[in-house]
């Protein structure tokens, strides 16, 4: 019998238990033993959960009580739970974690700590769906050209409604709150740093990089609004949240941002909170994994996944991936300055004669060449002007936003959404 | 390093190879140690295959080398490829196999010789898509409730093509034979075969069920005309070959066919000759797997991730994902004659006065509810009534369709497709 205590019983840590419950018979003849959850760490002792198992506040009550094969560790934060996992490696307990903040920290150090332990995570990227494992086993014979994810559903839910029912930002922010999809502080979600925690994973697994959150490429959705998305409908196509990995030759591109991404791609068609990773490989080509990408079960299906497999097998598959580093390529990260992409860009212009021929001489200044153009009236003496452009270079579209925004004609800094 | 042994070096073989030399770098990182090709066996010596392995014609050079640690079965086939796995399992090596209509025959068996030498497999079902893996590893925290796939691209190039189009099915059917998505001889694919040995070996691993295609309802897409396509598109669904497998209580539906699917279903959305996976478990919801299903890279693909898989772990899971059966909960299949569900009737009737009335007082005899009905007339005298139904009793559809195929002023015998 494998015994599991859980550090953090919310509502995945409750859920996880419950599947060890609910699903004992289906569990237990995969498994090939019986798992069941001996004890769990709880801030407050007297919230009633209606688990039967021990509860405890006092954390070593599980981290050394001898009988506890696998830790899953649900606390949430970086630095308390990065030092109880280590504790529980140090006792050399298997551990299960959700938590991507940790992860996005601290993975390498946890790898070699855990050595020949089991770590899973399957759960910290894109909830239910069993990603990880796709990238880590299933996709292993390949090199690793793109990953492009919606993996964050919160950003999902609301460019959907924002795309097919015409709401506003404010007014569909304010619904993702009152859902309880989106936090009273929403800047977590909608201004990339959860996907990018996310994303900084799978590119460990796919390429063997360490990079940290502030070495990358972050931002939101809160700079979307209606104009930006009748935009993209009239040309084909629809605003998602990405995180993206994409590999350049020697360089690897890592970067969250709002897209526009042409409408008959598998990943525009992913509509709501849901969640979808696609991975380009080398041989393969694409394949895509789509699921729900949070909720109390979702996300504790793949901790108990994890768990299972640890009964399964007892040892860790290396737990990111990679055995030993490949030799002779070192991939570093492409300086943002660098990207190329096609972009739009939304300026809004006071509406006078020749200021349209001053803008697209700028453009040229800077080496941007114009696709498409469109204007439209926000009042009676002002206008936006939407505008989308071929493939151009990252530190060419900035220094011309800076120009822009300083023009007197120019009402407010340019919003600029990449188009991949 | 480890040693591999291709048995049957075709497309899939030839690509197994390239991969393994290609990627070397990456996969040598990720499995921690070298992974090459000894040797293959091959019927025709004379070819050239490009390739600097050792080739023969004589499958004991690979059996009995004791050099050579994974046996790759590529030959396609049955009983001939099951006398090789069962000797090469007998020498103590791994295998890996792409042939699902071996499996689709014999993985009890398999899985009952390999005891604890690796039996791998992902390639059998849906080609590059790690949908094995997901299914036995990511999801096993639940009870699955159903598995819906499109698992036949040639079948999906078809119907995609016959609704975006309106190509006729004999049109259609040519063109995908010059573009070598189809055999000479269609049959198994469009006739639902193929799908239905990759929906057993997913059955297996999602219930712990042993059924054969024989105990299994198989139909194809031969039946699927242009005005069933446009009945499908003016009442917002679409066409597709699906292998289903949907849990009722104690019981098991599994079954291949042509579907009227919802077009905002996820697994509607799915063009080409891609292939799709639906997943539902009990816990988790809906997950999907979308990918190439076939092609020579995209297969090796999922060879070489289960032998890096075998390279790093040395050992199985268990083969079909159970340790153990499940005590107490023997699922047993549901008779094709039970089956529950909406139909869609094509019945060609001679165009006179008192037919419909005559039909639906058998529609109604036989306590089958009518939803949609559509008459288009088909020349001069005789026309197309197309119908959809409310929820059925399959026993029931068939005894009607055997009735009206029986009557005067039914032209033909009416063609039926599901609704999911």
């Amino acid at each position: 019998m494998i015994k599991v205590g859980i550090i953090g019983v919310g509502t995945v840590g409750t859920s996880v238990a419950q599947i060890l419950k609910d699903n004992a018979d289906v569990i237990s003849a995969r498994a090939g033993t019986d798992i069941v959850v001996k004890s769990g760490v709880v801030k407050n002792l007297a919230k009633d959960r209606g688990l039967d198992i021990i509860l405890t506040d006092n954390v070593d009550d599980v981290l050394n009580d001898e009988e506890i094969d696998i830790v899953v560790e649900l606390m949430g934060g970086v630095e308390e739970p990065f030092e109880v996992v280590k504790r529980a490696l140090e006792n050399g307990k298997a551990v299960v974690t959700a938590n991507k903040a940790l992860l996005a920290y601290h993975r390498y150090e946890l790898q070699d700590i855990a050595q020949d332990l089991a770590f899973e995570y399957e759960a910290s990227v894109a909830g239910g769906i069993p990603i990880i494992n796709a990238l880590r086993d299933g996709l292993s014979a390949n090199h690793i050209e793109s990953i492009m994810g919606i993996m964050n559903g919160t950003c999902n839910y609301m460019m959907t409604k924002m795309s097919q029912e015409g709401v506003s930002y404010d007014a569909i922010l304010q619904e993702a709150q009152e859902l309880g999809y989106a936090e009273a502080d929403p800047t977590f979600d909608v201004g990339g740093f959860d996907a990018a925690h996310k994303l900084l994973i799978l590119a460990s697994i796919a390429y063997g990089i360490d990079a940290k959150p502030e070495d990358i490429l972050i931002e939101g959705i809160d700079n979307v609004r209606s104009e930006d998305i009748a935009f993209a409908k009239e040309f084909g196509y629809v605003i998602k949240l990405l995180g993206i990995a994409k590999k350049d030759a020697d360089e690897l591109e890592l970067r969250v941002h709002a897209c526009l991404i042409p409408e008959d791609e598998m990943i525009a068609k992913i509509d709501g909170v849901m969640n979808a990773i696609s991975v380009v490989g080398d041989k393969v080509g694409e394949t895509l994994y789509y699921g729900p990408g949070a909720g109390g079960n979702a996300t504790a299906s793949a901790v108990v996944a994890n768990i299972i497999d640890i009964a399964r097998s007892g040892k860790s598959k290396p737990m990111l991936g990679f055995n030993k580093p490949m030799e002779g390529k070192t991939l570093t990260l492409k300086p943002t300055a660098n990207i190329e992409s096609k972009y739009y860009l939304r300026i809004n212009v006071s509406d006078k004669a020749g200021v349209l021929a001053k803008l697209t001489k700028i453009f040229e200044n800077h080496n941007i060449s114009i696709e498409t153009i469109l204007q439209r009236p926000t009042d009676k003496e002002n206008a936006n002007l939407l505008i989308s452009t071929h493939e151009s270079l990252e530190k060419n579209i900035q220094a011309m936003i800076n120009e822009l925004e300083a023009l007197d004609f120019v009402n407010a800094r340019p919003v600029m959404i990449r188009i991949v």
